[in-house]
């Protein structure tokens, strides 16, 4: 079971990849059983192939990530709000979502959530 | 299937019931075997009667609610970020958390989960 303080600092670890880490560094946050859902209503990726093949997709991106909060509950949850601004040719792209994290006992991700909709939680700049 | 911009107005109806509302008017926004965790971690109460109960246990309370955002995904959940304030006889509670709603077709709570902890995020003035 991961504390409050240690599942906080997943999160923060979690986007400071997302923001500068490999692919394969984020996946290695996966429980190798793993899930994620990005957007929810999306089909799941399941297991860290799958995993590492969705962070692969932007790993070359110029992204930088802001947590805005984190909220941990019970023994291995965790759901946070934050921002995702990937930098384009001409403009950036800002997604704002909420995601909630589940943990195993040795603290990796046993799932992952993203809530968001492409049509009101992006912006363009 | 709820809209994007009906599951947003759900919520905010939700948020305002329960500052000013009735337990019996939060309770008819959920499905007949809606269930509801809150914190996460503790056991969920399931259907109408158990949602009721723990709504009519703060029915009486000076409640004041902040919705900070909402993020709607797929066809049937939004998670979004809001404060409930409590005000007490010599002090007030603010409790800061995340919730995760699901929805049936009639747009009716399937399921909410609500991620905070009493250690961290809740806060006396």
């Amino acid at each position: 079971m991961a504390s409050v303080d240690e599942r906080k600092a997943i999160v923060e670890q979690y986007l400071k990849l997302v923001s500068s880490g490999t692919a394969d560094e984020i996946m290695a946050l996966y429980a190798p059983d793993g899930t994620l859902e990005d957007p929810v209503g999306t089909e799941p990726k399941v297991g860290r192939e799958e995993i590492g093949a969705f962070y692969r997709s932007f790993e070359s991106m110029e992204i930088s990530t802001n947590l805005r909060e984190v909220r941990a509950s019970g023994d291995a949850a965790v759901a946070f709000a934050f921002d995702v601004v990937t930098k384009l040719p001409d403009s950036a792209m800002k997604v704002s979502a909420i995601e909630v994290m589940t943990f195993d006992d040795a603290g990796l991700i046993t799932s992952m959530k993203a809530y968001w909709s492409p049509e009101t939680d992006v912006e363009m700049s």
